[in-house]
């Protein structure tokens, strides 16, 4: 009876919903390679985290990304990197176990940046979103992990947005930053976005999404998110 | 040289934007009482996690209870509760610690269960889900979470809502509730609510927001998250 009952209840709830969306890709453990075959040309997304950092500006856009799929296969994989693989306490002390450190991460073609904890950028991240930028991958910010990119000097002359009540203090810490208000995104180049704060990052990788596979995957994104914002079209 | 500018940055950085919402009470490690004193009289919010639990159903209302700030100290304290405190993978592979198990997890005021993996509710979370009820503790549901609620019996004959794609599979496995299409979030009786499909948590927070504080802290809040939805005033 149980044993009849659970499996009703898994087969119901794969076939009704989570069918393509389900994120088996990715097994239970603490081994890394989970990456699934299915997902072998989906775009890899670095997630930057410490102590501290942010939960919404890493888990708005991890949910974007991960809820992605174009032709029945998914469009990301993702992982989360730090100074080690020590856990951390994320925001309100949500504790995670980084996937990676930033000396054995895999190349990403994307890397998010929300808030950081800590007394700002320390050397080794500073460098490592440097040699990201340098390498030609795409960067994107959420909130004050825009401070990120400006203290790594990737934003001079260059537009930009954070999180509303940090508009202050970054234009007096970045004044060679042309800081733009109000906006839910903000391209700073052709490599690099930041997003206003917290919520606004789900807008910004919507817009990634957007960019990578289209309008029409990205719609389809949204929906399935039931997210009411239109920012992301912008 | 290196010192003072950190110190910069960080001071600049906590005065800010940061100085309320900084989630210094709790410091990083393995060790569970991390609760400040500032939080003292703070409702506690039990979010309930799993292998390939969703991530945003979590981290929606994680971010927003985390920003709730009420005359100068935080609203909520917030852990993770799961089977064991063994490391789980949720969405797309993001590994989490749980805070607590099912067995040793302190008297929360509210409880968030999102989507959940495996192949049903397993009886340990079942027979928990129902001693919060009994308790007479709330419950909240987001996205495919409702049907954790349903399976513990606790949604019979009242209405209910899940995300939009498990409508159809939800309707079939539990008949006996009301499903409610379209809504962002459903008041399913006094003592327990469930929202639609994964974004539509962070309106049934917000929600909850304001029967703990107020209309004014549910829109403060809502402001610091730069969260554009409507939902959660209905």
């Amino acid at each position: 009876m149980k044993t009849t009952r659970a499996l009703r209840f898994f087969l119901l709830l794969q076939i009704a919903t989570l069918a393509l969306h389900s994120s088996d890709v990715f097994a239970a453990g603490s081994n890394p390679s989970y990456w699934s075959p299915t997902a072998k040309n989906a775009l890899t997304v670095a997630f930057v985290i410490s102590d501290d950092a942010d939960v919404i500006d890493m888990a708005g856009p991890w949910e974007v990304f991960q809820d992605v799929v174009v032709k029945k296969e998914l469009g990301y994989r993702l992982y989360t990197v730090a100074e080690s693989k020590a856990p951390v306490r994320l925001s309100s002390g949500l504790m995670v176990i980084p996937d990676f450190s930033f000396e054995d991460a895999p190349t990403p073609q994307l890397v998010v940046v929300g808030k950081q904890g800590g007394e700002g950028p320390s050397p080794t991240l500073r460098d490592w979103v440097r040699k990201m930028n340098a390498e030609q991958h795409t960067l994107m910010s959420v909130c004050t992990g825009a401070f990120v990119l400006a203290d790594a000097g990737l934003l001079d002359g260059k537009p930009a947005t954070t999180h509303h009540n940090a508009y202050k203090g970054f234009a007096k810490m970045f004044p060679r930053v042309k800081l733009e208000k109000g906006k839910r995104w903000v391209q700073s180049d052709p490599m690099i976005y930041t997003s206003g704060g917290l919520t606004s990052g789900i807008d910004l990788a919507l817009h990634m999404v957007e960019m990578h596979y289209g309008r029409l995957v990205a719609t389809e994104t949204a929906a399935y998110l039931e997210h009411e914002g239109a920012g992301w079209k912008r």
